[in-house]
């Protein structure tokens, strides 16, 4: 199945015959894969910049990479200042890739927009994002586009708008998102679509490999692989920024058991009644919840947007869960009230760029 | 009944019979009390003042008052340094009033030392602080010794350690603690000495009264009284500390609606499952919902002492309340877990201060 050879709309590419990907995103996540893709030799990268455009034209990015080493002033094959800009280039590509927060807004803003970059029968979307069910509103957009998404363990942050700091391994599941096709569009043609992305990106990680464990693997439940991920991220991350604290403080502290064990257990439910229960089950609940020593100093990524007044991942990481575990009937007290506060964080947030 | 001349242990005092009155606690509710109660001329007041001993004693309070204009280098009539010290000047109290934050860890430690400060026959304790069950400590302690306590709405603080900014009139309600009592004391003398008190009291307040509504009530109900005031205190005051916003924005955000008010509505539920029904009705929850407008820049007391690193006053505003819901089987889900997420950041504030 996973074959690259049983792709019907890919072929291998030969020096002359390079995969075209268009990165959207130019964060610590997409950077990375921009980077990768490019280090695979398979793939030219147009990264979209908007703000950082110019800057990185002239100077490139300077990445200090676990898995790729010192990286200095390094460029993307193409780079352009919007996805406006990227549709006048009329180039046809193989994979659009969706690094972007994953916020209702911007996704809406960039769903606008994407209908140039897609050449149908050849176009294929990469979502490398945090939460639940963001594939359904691109799915929603463009029916017959193959859509798969990444659950990224990457560590790997911005120190400023060109220096990355990657920190911790790039490690990812891949898998396709099987949205309602018509009869143009196979099963098969999707997972072969996730595969060769896979595909490629391993062969970016060539250079990781001997030192690191850095991986990208393709998965089939890319949806089971979502929910164990939210284990974390609808636990960890929301009570972290709601109290304002590190993982090791949550982890040492009464909250510990009076609210990140139970709210971890609320999405387990959640992903239980949603048939995704052995993607959550109580081996890896354990392992979450002893991952992370007492003594971390780590602030999940809400947090650090919330004390740097960026707007929250709150849909994707506690509406969407929410919205199953209301669809099936599953108590999550702790969830909801978590939810409240946040968004009366985020509305603050949003008040605040108002002004 | 609340007429002085009903008074058993207590004579109207004359120029040479001045009541006896011991203060601790020398923050803004405690000074303007100390001040107020001298301000009668018919109490002598001892103030216990720890760390700002010395400078009271060299230049005393500056204090800006709504009730009672601007009064500088204010001293009491006696300062002492420690209840220590206060117990060895042999004194005979009418009065010991308590105006510290109502922690658990402090009141134990103010009733370790109170003994030598309390004369049987003669000396109440008067409560001035916040939540339910504060009276419980010290009628275990002490229980032939009358208590009452207030609830006060006073805006006062400190700006520095001797200056008080006294913003909003000094209106407070006072009431007797009908704790178990033997056949020395009967319900009467308890509410004597809070109705002396307050006779006092407002004597104290006679200058205020031509400019603002200043006032000390005695009621029969003191405990109606207190949940009154926690319908206030377990919701704008908890929601505004684990948010870290004002009582303006809480009311502006979602928050109003799925925090504050359902908040609001679980202490109400509780106070009328203990037999205060009257105290919480429908009208009274309009008025605390309404008071406030939504320009409100107020940071309630809880969110300042969070944001000064100082201990919350958790226990007498959520955690006693939350007690008597579980005796009664009144669910609280919101309340419930906005005690627990206090609890994390009061056991932080806790690790900060042994650092």
């Amino acid at each position: 199945m996973s074959s690259p050879a049983r792709c019907l709309n890919h072929s291998l590419p030969s020096v002359k015959n390079m995969l075209e990907v268009c990165v959207i995103g130019a964060g610590g996540v997409g950077t990375i894969a921009a980077y990768v893709l490019e280090n695979s030799q398979r793939a030219h990268v147009t990264a979209i910049l908007r703000s950082k455009y110019l800057l990185v034209k002239e100077r490139g990015f300077d990445i200090e990479s676990i898995d790729h080493g010192k990286v200095t002033n390094w460029r993307p094959h193409n780079v352009v200042s919007s996805l406006v800009a990227a549709a006048a280039e009329k180039k046809s590509y193989d994979f659009i890739v969706i690094t972007t927060k994953a916020l209702p807004d911007l996704t809406s803003s960039i769903i606008a927009e994407l209908k140039p970059l897609i050449t149908p029968g050849k176009t294929s979307l990469a979502l490398i994002q945090n939460g639940l069910a963001i594939e359904a509103p691109f799915a929603a957009a463009f029916p017959n586009t193959p859509i798969f998404s990444s659950v990224s363990m990457i560590g790997s942050r911005l120190t400023n708008s060109t220096s990355i700091f990657h920190q911790k391994p790039d490690v990812s599941k891949i898998g396709a998102h099987f949205h309602h096709v018509d009869d143009a569009f196979k099963r098969a043609t999707q997972h072969d679509a996730a595969a060769l992305f896979v595909d490629v990106y391993n062969a970016g990680l060539a250079d990781a490999k001997p030192k690191t464990n850095a991986r990208c693997v393709l998965v089939e439940d890319i949806v089971g692989a979502r929910w164990a991920k939210l284990l974390w991220n609808a636990s960890f991350n929301t009570l972290c920024t709601v109290l304002r604290i590190s993982v090791g403080e949550l982890l040492s502290g009464p909250g510990r058991n009076t609210l990140l064990e139970p709210a971890m257990r609320e999405i387990a439910s959640v992903a239980t009644a949603a048939g995704y229960g052995n993607a959550v089950s109580e081996d890896i609940i354990q392992d979450m919840l002893h991952d992370s020593p007492p003594t971390s100093t780590l602030r999940p990524s809400m947090l650090v947007d919330l004390e740097n007044e960026r707007p929250l991942e709150l849909e994707v990481i506690l509406g969407a869960p929410l919205k199953v575990a209301k669809e099936k009937g599953v108590s999550t007290p702790i969830l909801t009230q978590v939810y409240q506060l946040l968004s009366q964080a985020q509305w603050k947030l949003t008040q605040q760029a108002g002004k």
